[in-house]
């Protein structure tokens, strides 16, 4: 095999016809698969059947003098916020355990900071002239969403193997309208990196022009190793206090990819005083959230170390399904000089750096052969990519069997796009 | 006994040293008592612990097709928007199943009106100079916080008998700045009124000058009578659709009353044109809802019938609690002419209007002697009833005995604040 690039134009077009056919033939089978989003699979979900029964009865539901089943306690149950801040390493009374969703908390602290302003504000942001967040690409569709919903304009920086670029973030800063940065530090989304020392260090200790800057943590995989064992992070709160900006950033997690997807607990770790003037809106917003169902993970979880053996098994199912999206691509794409990869060690998602120009083409073709895969640009701002290139690819879904038809499309998928782009120049 | 009113002054001055000395017994009690909202007490959630154990396998968590453990289902399980329509008597296609609260949907409604704009709107209200809510009043007060915290400003009208001065809001709906209406329409909060079908038909046939005009219907208490037989109550979003505006109201319910409070299932119930408009905000706030709390909520209760036989178990705890209330209200208040209030035949509130000027002064002496109620005027927007007479009364969380040693207190409260008063003029 050699790279298409230094193929002839004639070899091009007999290696397009060869995989036009291999596609025509795929097509036929009438593949229904879903690389789309990074949910888990239902070996992973029966793993975890014993939180369905881990409460039993109403004695069950009392903990430290608190009944779970009724109002209050709008920061959670505190064994959920001790059990959450062994998992962090954070302090406990920085923690708020809440819903589901770590997301619609995202949602809220930048909604609060639009409509009413944060903590360090002069004003509501919705006074400012601009408000801009940097974003590092590729990145989460979902925080870009959130930003455009709420009307913040979105900066890009890029992303390197240690991380968003910090030359570029530190030089942005110094523009008061960078108000905040989206950021995903361990086994980031797509790329599966995990932000270096130095990164994490100079994130806590920028000194944005504007005071009221807010820095989102998105820790969506902090204990999803899939290779090796669990690597200690740093505790991101602790290092902005000693910074002297305790207020500067918002930190979130949940249990979406550790029991249930849409049915985990979610949590916000924050200074104390961040999460004091928050709940002023939270409340306003909601009596309680579910109790019930903290107090189910907390006694189906236990501690951190009865949670890490559990993450290893996740790992154990993971594994084979990273390892061969990675193999074939090995295979399959690395020799003919088609895209480009990390190896992620965690995390939910394989980034594909495909050809300039040909991500939105070869997932076109891709759907047509019935396999969905999120969109071409999602993982840039505005769903658009600059080089039409970056490519997310969520293998933990389906099964081992489904997930080979699927990379056999998504293969052949790229080469006819690359093969089209490479003629057409 | 006679009316303080007609007692001399001197008689006046003697009953309040009577009442004085009788209230510092009361303090020496040291009570701790909470009157203060309304929270179901412990036998309630006792009688509904099946709802723990109902899911026990996977197998249990996979319904018509779908996995209620995983992403996904985004307006939640159709066998609970099923659920949910009988309940209701509308159409499922309207319903929407969410997490575990109703307040945080209405919250998302009227952010979102302000936000980005409701499906008629024709810019976002906060691009419109004046934006004002109707309020029937007295009403809920967290209600007037989400109003307030958004930025609406509150026109109040009178509640009666029969739901809302109808001839105010028929007049205030002419003006275009008048943008939507607050009503819990069955067992109002805080007087337990039912809307009379007239009231209802009014509300639905309105023509407001505002096109997108939202009438708030939490229909909270849609189920939850004390005394008698469950009473049919009009669906609001045919009435709406009958009348040529499917697209001005929403409603919502929850079983926060019927099993855990918090930990319940909340629904908002709208035209499909709503909910596909709205669907698109919501998705940027999050994945999806709890649908292993929906799953559990649809095996425990069953169906209407099942659900009503539960309902009126629930009454039989509430009952005796109410009754122990409206006596002692009957024996010590009404013959001094100190209040007035209506018998609510359902719903978590007795709604008490003291003489005038004496509901913060009666209410701060609850508090010295160890009786927390609902904060006076938090029946009224923006905390301030003008008359300083309406008190809410919650009796459903303490047990009887607890009840009633915190009445005697509230009744000596209600006679030390109208002798002073009366002495004072």
């Amino acid at each position: 095999m050699k790279p298409y690039e230094s193929l002839s134009r004639e070899e091009q077009q007999q290696e397009l016809a060869v995989v036009r056919a291999k596609f025509e033939e795929l097509k036929s089978r009438s593949l229904e698969l879903d690389m789309s989003r990074g949910k888990p699979c239902i070996d992973q979900l029966d793993m975890v059947s014993d939180l369905l029964t881990v409460l039993q009865s109403p004695a069950d539901c009392i903990v430290d003098g608190i009944d779970a089943r009724n109002y209050g306690g709008l920061r959670g149950l505190p064994i959920a916020k001790k059990y959450f801040s062994e998992i962090l390493g954070c302090d406990p009374e920085c923690v708020y355990v809440a819903g589901n969703s770590s997301l619609a908390m995202m949602y809220g602290v930048v909604e609060t900071a639009m409509s009413a302003g944060l903590l360090e504000s002069e004003k509501p942001w919705h006074e400012l002239e601009s408000v801009k967040f940097i974003c590092p690409v590729p990145g989460y569709d979902r925080h870009f969403r959130i930003a455009e919903r709420i009307g913040i304009e979105m900066v890009t920086v890029p992303m390197t193997p240690t991380g968003p670029d910090m030359d570029m973030v530190e030089e942005l800063i110094k523009d008061e309208s960078v108000r905040g940065m989206w950021c995903v530090p361990k086994f980031s989304n797509p790329d599966g990196i995990i932000y270096s020392k130095e990164t994490v260090h100079r994130l806590a200790n920028m000194k944005p022009a504007a005071k009221d800057f807010l820095l989102m943590w998105d820790n969506a995989y902090c204990i999803h190793e899939i290779e090796g064992d669990f690597v200690p992070f740093e505790d991101i709160i602790s290092l902005c206090r000693e910074a002297g900006r305790p207020n500067m950033v918002f930190e979130f997690a949940s249990t979406s990819k550790v029991t249930f997807p849409g049915a985990g607990v979610a949590v916000m770790i924050a200074s104390e005083e961040n999460l004091a003037y928050l709940m002023q809106f939270i409340g306003t917003e909601l009596i309680s959230y579910n109790k019930i169902n903290q107090l189910r993970h907390v006694l189906y979880l236990k501690d951190k170390e009865h949670t890490l053996e559990l993450m290893k098994r996740h790992a154990e199912i993971l594994r084979p399904k990273f390892n061969m999206v990675l193999d074939i691509l090995e295979q399959e794409i690395a020799p003919r000089g088609l895209a480009k990869w990390q190896r992620p060690k965690g995390g939910y998602f394989i980034s594909v750096d495909a050809m300039e120009g040909t991500a939105k083409r070869a997932l076109q073709l891709c759907k047509e052969a019935g396999v969905v895969m999120t969109p071409a640009g999602a993982t840039f701002p505005y769903g658009k990519d600059p080089k039409d290139s970056n490519i997310r690819v969520a293998p933990t879904l389906p099964p081992v069997s489904e997930l080979k038809a699927a990379m056999e499309v998504f293969c052949i998928s790229l080469r006819i796009a690359a093969l089209e782009k490479l003629l057409n120049q």
